[in-house]
C-alpha cells in the first residue's frame, strides 16, 4: 500500500480539483506518458481511469506483473480483447454517466471507438487538464531532472576529450549519445544537434557529414532521458582561435541568456523573460536573427507548457516549473551562438539547474 | 522538376484513385510520416494537401530552404501565422468544399481547430488510406530498408566481437547502439532490446543492470534507422555451453520461423502465415509461451500493417510488402529463444533480405 503522501496519491488529489469545475468525475487517461504521471506505470498500450474512486489500469499480458510492481495502489485489468470493450465493462462496473477525455491524445477515429464502446456514457473533452498538472513539477520530479542534468553534464566533460579534429558532425553527435548512455542515460532526450559553423545557424541542423576543422565554431544541443525524466542544454566549442565578431555575438546572447534568467521568478509574465533576452539582441540590432522563443517547459517530454515566447504567450511562471533560457543569434551562412540552461522556478525566485560552464574562455578546445 | 516517374509522383497517383470513391477529391496529411512518404519534405511541424492538383506543402521559415530542395515539385507555402489559418488560405485559394483527413493522425482538439477555421468546408475522414498505401513498398524503399539491414548487420558483427562477461544488458545495448551509429544509422529504429536468461522470457524487456555469465542466453532484438527507413531483427547469442532444452527450444523457433517463411507469398492469408509457425510451437507442447503475433509490416516505421498475427486479422500478404518473421518461444523466469528476419513479398514468392548467421553453431559467442 503506496503512503498517502507519495507523488501520484497527491496527483491524484489535484486531478480531482481540476476536474470539479469541468463537469467530468473520472478521466480516461489514454497518453502513455500521462498514465505514468497519473499512476507511476511505465510500460506501453495501457489506459488509466483517474478521478472517482481507486485509479484503475486497463493493461495487457505482458505487463501484469510490472503493473502489479509498479501501481500496487491501483485497480488492475488485464485485458484480454480489444481496449474499448475493456474500458466499457470498468465504466459500466463504475456507473459511470461521464467520462472526460483528453481531445489532443484522442484522435478522432478512437473517439468514434469510444463513443461506440460507450454508448450510454457522455464522453467530455478535458483540455489541457494533465499538461497543466505536468506544468509544477513536485520534488521527486525536480530531483529526476537533476539526475538528468547530472549525466549529461558527466557525459559532456567526457565528450570534450573525445574531440578531434576532423571528426564529422555524425560522429561526434553519436560520441555524445554514446558518453550519455555510458554515463547512464536511457537514451538522449531528444536528436542531438552538433552544427559546425554554418550549420549552426539553422537552429534545428541535424548532424551531417561536415568536418570540425581548426577554427570551426561547434554547437551542440542535447540531453539525457534518466529514469523518464529529461534535461536540455545547448553549449557552443571553439575549435582554436575565436574570431572578433563571434566573441562579439557570444558575448550578446550570453547577456541576454544572463538577463532572461535573472527576470524569470513565480509570477513573471512568460513574455517578460522573453523581452528581457529578446531587448538586448535586438538593440544591438540583431532582430531577425533571433526567430526562435527564449525557453520551454520541461520534464518527462522536451517540450512541455508553458511556453516563453514573444507573442500569443498567455500566463505567467510558476513555482516547480522547470523551463529552458536559450535564446541565440543566427547568421545564416555563417554560424550561429545559443546558450541554453534549465531552470527551476521556486518560490521565491529560480534556480538554475545546469552548471556546465558557459565563460567564452571555457569554451575552447 | 522531379521526373515523372519519381516515387513521390507515382505515390500522389496512387493517392488520387485510392481517394476517388471515397469522396474526397483532397486530403490534408498532418502526420509528419505520411507528410514525408508523399512529398519528400523531412522536416517537422509541416502539413501537406494532396490529391487535387500540385501538391501543396505548408511549412514555416525554419523549412523554407530544406522544404525548396526537398520538394521541388510541390508548392510551398512559408506561414507566418497559424497553421490552421495557413491551411483555410489554400483551401479557399482552391475552392476545395471538401477536404479529406486520416481519423487515426488527427485529434478530436485539432480536428475542432480545423472545423473552426474552414468554416464551409465539408471535412471527411478517409481512413487508412496512407497506411495501406505505405504497405507495398515501392523500388527505393525497398532499397533504403535494404540499407538499413546492411547497416544493422555490420554493426551486429562488429558487437559481437566486443561482447564481454560481466557487461550489464544495459551496456550491451548501448555498445550495439553505439555500432550501429558508427556503421552509418542516424538512430535505433528501436530501443534495442538485450535480455539474459530469464529477462529473455519478457518479450518486450528494457535492458537493466543483469549481467552476461558463463552460460548466459542473450537475446538481441535490434535495428537501425537508415535515411528513414528501420529493419527489425532479432538473434540470440550463447555464452558458452548451450543446455539441452534450450537446444531443443532454438531448434524448435528456427523450424518454426522456416515453415512461416516459407508460407509467404504474394496471395497468401496473413493468418496463414502465422499458422504456420504456430503449429510446430503448438504440436510441441508450448502453446502458451508464444504469445504475440508472427510478424508485422515495416519500412518507415518499426510497425506497420500488415499485421500477421493468429485473430482477428484479415487480408493476404502482397508483392512489395516488408514484413518481420519473428516467432518465439518463452519460459517464464527462465530463458527465451526468438529468431526474426526481414522479408520481401515478391510477385512470385519472397525474398529474405537479413542474411545474419542463425544456425545454433554459430551463436556461440
Amino acid at each position: 500500500m503506496p503512503a498517502r503522501n507519495d507523488p501520484v496519491t497527491a496527483r491524484l488529489a489535484r486531478l480531482r480539483q481540476k476536474l470539479k469545475p469541468r463537469g467530468a468525475p473520472a478521466l480516461l487517461v489514454t497518453d502513455p506518458v500521462n498514465v505514468t504521471y497519473m499512476s507511476g506505470f511505465t510500460g506501453d498500450d495501457s489506459w488509466l481511469i483517474a478521478g472517482a474512486g481507486r485509479p484503475c489500469l486497463i493493461t495487457d499480458f505482458r505487463y501484469a506483473e510490472q503493473a502489479e510492481h509498479e501501481c500496487p495502489g491501483a485497480r488492475r485489468v488485464i485485458r484480454r480483447g480489444a481496449m474499448v470493450e475493456a474500458l466499457a465493462k470498468v465504466v459500466r462496473q463504475r456507473r459511470l454517466s461521464t467520462l472526460g477525455f483528453d481531445p489532443d491524445s484522442v484522435s478522432v477515429a478512437l473517439r468514434a471507438r469510444l463513443a461506440k464502446a460507450l454508448k450510454d456514457v457522455r464522453l467530455v473533452p478535458v483540455p489541457e487538464v494533465l499538461s497543466s498538472l505536468r506544468a509544477r513539477k513536485d520534488e521527486g520530479e525536480v530531483k529526476a531532472i537533476r539526475r538528468a542534468v547530472g549525466v549529461a553534464e558527466e557525459a559532456f566533460r567526457e565528450f570534450r576529450r573525445k574531440i578531434r579534429p576532423g571528426m564529422t558532425e555524425g560522429r561526434l553527435a553519436a560520441e555524445l549519445d554514446h558518453q550519455m548512455r555510458l554515463a547512464g542515460a536511457e537514451c538522449p532526450a531528444f536528436p542531438t544537434i552538433c552544427a559546425v559553423d554554418a550549420s549552426a545557424s539553422m537552429p534545428h541542423h541535424r548532424p551531417g557529414p561536415k568536418r570540425l576543422r581548426r577554427g570551426s565554431v561547434l554547437l551542440v544541443d542535447f540531453g539525457a532521458r534518466v529514469a523518464g525524466y529529461v534535461c536540455d542544454l545547448t553549449r557552443v566549442l571553439f575549435a582554436g582561435r575565436i574570431r572578433l565578431q563571434v566573441r562579439w555575438v557570444y558575448g550578446l546572447v550570453q547577456d541576454a541568456q544572463a538577463a532572461a534568467i535573472e527576470k524569470a521568478g513565480p509570477g513573471v509574465p512568460l513574455i517578460e523573460v522573453d523581452k528581457a533576452a529578446r531587448k538586448i539582441i535586438q538593440d544591438a540590432g540583431y532582430n531577425d536573427c533571433f526567430q526562435h522563443g527564449t525557453g520551454h517547459g520541461l520534464g518527462m517530454a522536451v517540450h512541455e507548457p508553458p511556453s516563453i515566447g514573444p507573442k500569443g504567450v498567455k500566463g505567467n511562471l510558476e513555482p516547480g516549473m522547470v523551463v529552458t533560457v536559450e535564446p541565440g543569434i543566427y547568421l545564416r551562412g555563417r554560424f550561429g551562438i545559443r546558450i541554453e540552461d534549465d531552470v527551476l522556478v521556486t518560490g521565491s525566485g529560480r534556480q538554475v539547474l545546469t552548471h556546465l560552464e558557459k565563460d567564452l574562455a571555457a569554451m575552447v578546445l
